[in-house]
């Protein structure tokens, strides 16, 4: 410490006006000093570093300067949103948001069901799910368009994952208990991760990364129900693309005309009415009501024509009666855990992605505020309660969320509607589903999932950043062709490696003097930059780490040598110094620190001099922490590129 | 790309000094516009960025404008470096090389036979692997002054990873097949990367990381040495901290005291040794004789005093003669193929980073380059041949380069040398290690791999970067209580975390205005630096990423509501213009493109103006490529902070 301070003291004893040089490049030139930052101990950096990675929103700003009183509310607004709009609602507000969620309820039991079967469930608990799940995010949520329910990906992800270690036609009582004890795990992780402020876990799922994912997923889905449409009975447990596809054509005989037939005149009559709503948005409830007229018309078409129902398969008996208690199926122990955990994970980080991406969506529609960690710990705590009830995953979805939104919803009330139909149903109208064809669901599932193939956004990806398509490239065929945990794996992968690739093989820049000003630009890029005889300035466009300081070193002595191999073939005068603008330089570590030790001394024993532009604060830091900044001295670093051309070019003047 | 072009027309248009504002902050500046960068084709750009990925040393470059003959022999000599070196021997540089050939290889017999024990091989492959690679790495390695041989590291992480599957004792013909074909591995993996020009894969392996990595790894090497320090028979065969200290204290009654005192007097006299030629530099052969000093000592104390010999346990017979080929010894196929992979490639990535790292310290410090590339293949090619010639994973090696370098070493014929004072031992002096006890083996380790705890560096590492600490305690932590591959495994991901955690939570900065020039500076680090009324200046200090978007958005908004609320307090004119320094940003992707995007319409629904200065060429090009620029037209983005503070307060004058 005692050394530190001595050097510090040596800094700040310089006066900040230090050195006015009179001949120079652009004279009458003013040299400042380079400032340390303002000293701090490690315990106060670490707080300060804490609350960036933690509170970058500074949560608690709003209780500063409170009363008591004031502050209770306030906390109480905070945790249950509901204290928030609550005391404004109004009778014309829940005019709105009874439409909407009338027209969602419409919309959620269809789907629910058909999401339950590409889970694997039995039907029931996608109703189920459309139930508590709801409920429960309307008094913790904090966006108000947002449709809760169960949703294609997560479902097909947990379907798949599960059946690949347990039958769910073999062992459909383990399977159950697998999936709510996964489900319990998935809230666990999502509550988790908002409780404990982590909720940037989910920023590594790129926007590249899901448009692939998404297409990929939508494809598998997609492949999937061939089995309803087509009619076959007997059809691979795998999901990837070719045993699919095989699986399709080796069962050709099983093929039915009449559940095609069916399944393909619905599929045409909801794609269509999908397409309408999305030409005018207007007609939103075109597509919103399809799903449930499809199936109401399919289920009175096989009612008539009985005789034949039995080349038509169809949904069969379903309980009547309220979510019954799951909590005693939850299994923390025996073999499966690490699966159910697994599952849970995975489907948890994918339900959180599409719930606060869709939640984030709509709130920037209507310009009001999503607080990621307070949606992470909502859309947690309401997946351990449905694990307790009989519910699977359920997160926001984007369809719902759409539909809710075209529909006029105000507030979360239009969750609570949808929920009281939901409950109707399940008290009153199970019996209904009785004869609804299967082949029908999975026409219902293909519109849902179709508009999440978006190759429009794969093309803007394409045309503006390559290696963002890379990653979009390879969840896409990950998911087709491997799998879908390992698919997302390889895309987060590719995504990280670029940024690794950026930082392990930083871009150099040499600069010149852009005539008339203090501004130093890229050569190539400004033809207004001319070189400054003797002096090569380089701009290094990273951080400096382990990872790169081998590779900045050899490359900043090419340059030097590519530089004197210039000024030989052009007859120029000698080359005197080398300056290291080290603006983009925002960062540095020990590897960094002896890249510029060595750098220099390298340098010296050739005679070139080392110059350092505008090292930012932490870069500064250490170089003070480790004795650097002594070697380098008064002419050794500024804070411009500018007035390091200047100040030195003045000392050769005065000292030829 | 009609409409690229088109866009780019407009830009390139205007004229360069297009406005020049006459009545601003700084009166008579003149406005330079931002360009574009020069245009590439994506075939172009790819090429550009793979030549700095994999030939960032431009290793062609000497071969540019010559004859056809000289380009042969360059490329002759490119490929093996003693054709360099070779046509300028002189008898004074062998006199040298003689010397220092004769030292290293007193050094590297005990070595040998030591190192060959610590990866459970016996004692004389250990003597084998210092005849043939060192042999091969004078004809092809680049380095002047590496000493070629086994290593304490490599050594025991080879014996430790091998082990775990395959008992060396009750299976010896197959742990032997295994080392053998992990070499192999090892060599194919390392000359792999040299051929693929992957070098900045062992850059990987931080420096930080590797100071905690040897500490304790020396700390297991040393505590395995227990055993025969203390003639304990039955010890454990695992390799962490806590059942070695746990096996050593249950098998008290093992304990020899006539091998205890050998041991430790022997460890004395060689750590006495070492520590004078530490503290002077010029009797190096101080510590370089001692090791084989030791072996002769003890072993004639042990054939003397016979009677007592069984209380000592010795090598024992070693068989006589050259190495035998082990080719027909590798096996490609069987159930632990995968193990010798992966043993091979960690050895393989370990051995790899000692041996460069050493290269270039001695290179540094007598002036000459070692290519890394280049070391890989030699370093990879010499342990293939080894593997096929009875010799284990070798390197270069600290301890015998220091004594190398220090003997005067000229060229790599000191390795020619020592190989064939290795091959005189091997086929006349085998016998005479009959009697020598294993016990001086053991204080030969200790010495050698003492001098890896480096706690001076790590208490540096401290000091000047916290992080970087952290990932040396958590390899050395790692090593010592988890496992020798884990543990590594574990400091790697931290470091990467760092640089991943830097992009995730990227500093931003407000700036100001430092008086009298048109520079700005952090406001809380530089005292001249003042705000701008109306205006809010921000820097950010890193790429803008998927990782990092969603934080920088949440961040800026926070700026912009914490600078409200000081001009509120201290009633300032109100705030107009946000200009966002992009200095710093030297990439961005589509997630980046789609924040900038979205702060833009958040901010114009709050009538304040989004103003970006100095974007570098890429971030350019692809606001360009996702027409991004069009939306921010004129007024939207400058050259420099100082020029758009300039011409937006001259507009502000003109249209009040």
């Amino acid at each position: 410490m005692g050394v530190n301070s001595n050097r510090a003291e040596d800094f700040s004893s310089q006066d900040t006006t230090l050195r006015i040089t009179t001949e120079s490049v652009m004279p009458g030139m003013e040299i400042h000093k380079v400032c340390l930052p303002p000293k701090k101990t490690t315990l106060q950096k670490l707080k300060q570093r804490l609350g960036e990675i933690f509170f970058p929103d500074d949560p608690l700003h709003r209780f500063k300067n409170r009363t008591w009183c004031k502050k209770l509310l306030l906390g109480l607004q905070f945790l249950f949103p509901i204290f928030q709009w609550g005391p404004e609602y109004s009778l014309k507000l829940l005019r709105s948001d009874i439409i909407s969620g009338l027209t969602i309820a419409s919309l959620a039991i269809p789907q629910g069901i058909s999401y339950a079967k590409l889970a694997n469930l039995p039907p029931i608990v996608g109703l189920y799910s459309s139930f508590v799940p709801p409920l429960i995010y309307s008094i913790l949520g904090s966006s108000r368009h947002l449709g809760v329910g169960p949703v294609s990906i997560a479902s097909l992800v947990m379907g798949s994952m599960l059946s690949e270690t347990v039958s769910p036609h073999d062992e459909p009582i383990l399977y159950l208990k697998l999936a709510f004890t996964a489900t319990f795990f998935a809230g666990l992780f999502q509550a988790s991760l908002g409780f404990l402020r982590l909720g940037f876990v989910i920023d590594f799922l790129s926007k590249a990364t899901l448009v692939g994912f998404m297409a990929g997923a939508a494809v598998i889905v997609s492949l999937q129900q061939l089995k309803g449409l087509l009619g076959i009975v007997h059809f691979t447990t795998k999901m990837q693309f070719i045993p699919v596809i095989s699986s399709v054509f080796k069962h050709r005989d099983e093929w039915s005309w009449q559940t095609i037939v069916v399944g393909f005149s619905f599929l045409v009559f909801l794609l269509t009415s999908r397409h309408i709503s999305m030409k005018r948005p207007k007609l939103f409830w075109v597509s919103a009501a399809a799903p449930l007229t499809s199936v109401i018309l399919s289920t009175l078409l096989v009612f008539c024509l009985k005789l034949k129902s039995h080349k038509i398969s169809v949904i069969g008996y379903l309980p009547k009666g309220l979510n019954p208690p799951s909590a005693n199926m939850l299994s923390f122990s025996g073999p499966d855990l690490a699966l159910a955990i697994k599952t849970g994970i995975v489907t948890g980080i994918l339900s959180l992605t599409e719930g606060i991406a869709v939640g984030r969506t709509f709130a920037a529609l209507k310009n009001y505020q999503v607080d990621g960690n307070k949606e992470m710990m909502a859309i947690g705590l309401m997946n351990m309660a449905g694990s307790c009830s009989s519910c699977y995953v359920t997160t926001g979805s984007f369809s719902r969320s759409a539909v809710n939104y075209n529909a006029g919803a105000q507030t979360a009330v239009s969750n609570i509607i949808m929920s009281t139909a939901v409950l109707v149903t399940l008290l009153f109208l199970m019996p209904l589903f009785y004869y609804t064809p299967n082949v029908i669901l999975g026409a219902i599932i293909i519109t849902a999932v179709i508009g999440l193939i978006d190759y429009q956004a794969a093309y803007r990806l394409w045309k503006v950043d390559k290696l963002d398509f890379l990653a979009c490239a390879c969840s896409f065929f990950g998911v087709l062709f491997i799998s879908v945990p390992l698919g997302l794996g390889i895309a987060v992968v590719v995504s990280v490696f670029k940024i690794l690739l950026h930082v392990t093989r930083p871009n150099t820049l040499i600069m010149g003097n852009i005539r008339g000003t203090n501004t130093y630009q890229c050569l190539g890029r400004y033809k207004e930059a001319s070189r400054v005889p003797s002096f090569l300035i380089l701009a290094i466009e990273s951080p400096i780490y382990f990872a790169n300081s081998t590779y900045l070193q050899e490359r900043i002595l090419r340059w030097i040598r590519e530089e004197e191999d210039w000024i030989k073939a052009n007859n120029e005068g000698t080359l005197k110094c080398v300056i290291l603008d080290m603006t983009a330089v925002t960062a540095i570590d020990t590897s960094g620190i002896d890249l510029v030790r060595e750098l220099r001394k390298m340098l010296e024993k050739r005679s070139f001099q080392l110059v350092l532009a505008n090292p930012v604060g932490s870069v500064m830091e250490k170089l003070h922490q480790s004795k650097t900044l002594d070697s380098f001295g008064l002419n050794g670093i500024y804070l411009t590129v500018g007035e390091a051309v200047a100040d030195i070019s003045a000392l050769w003047k005065s000292q030829p």
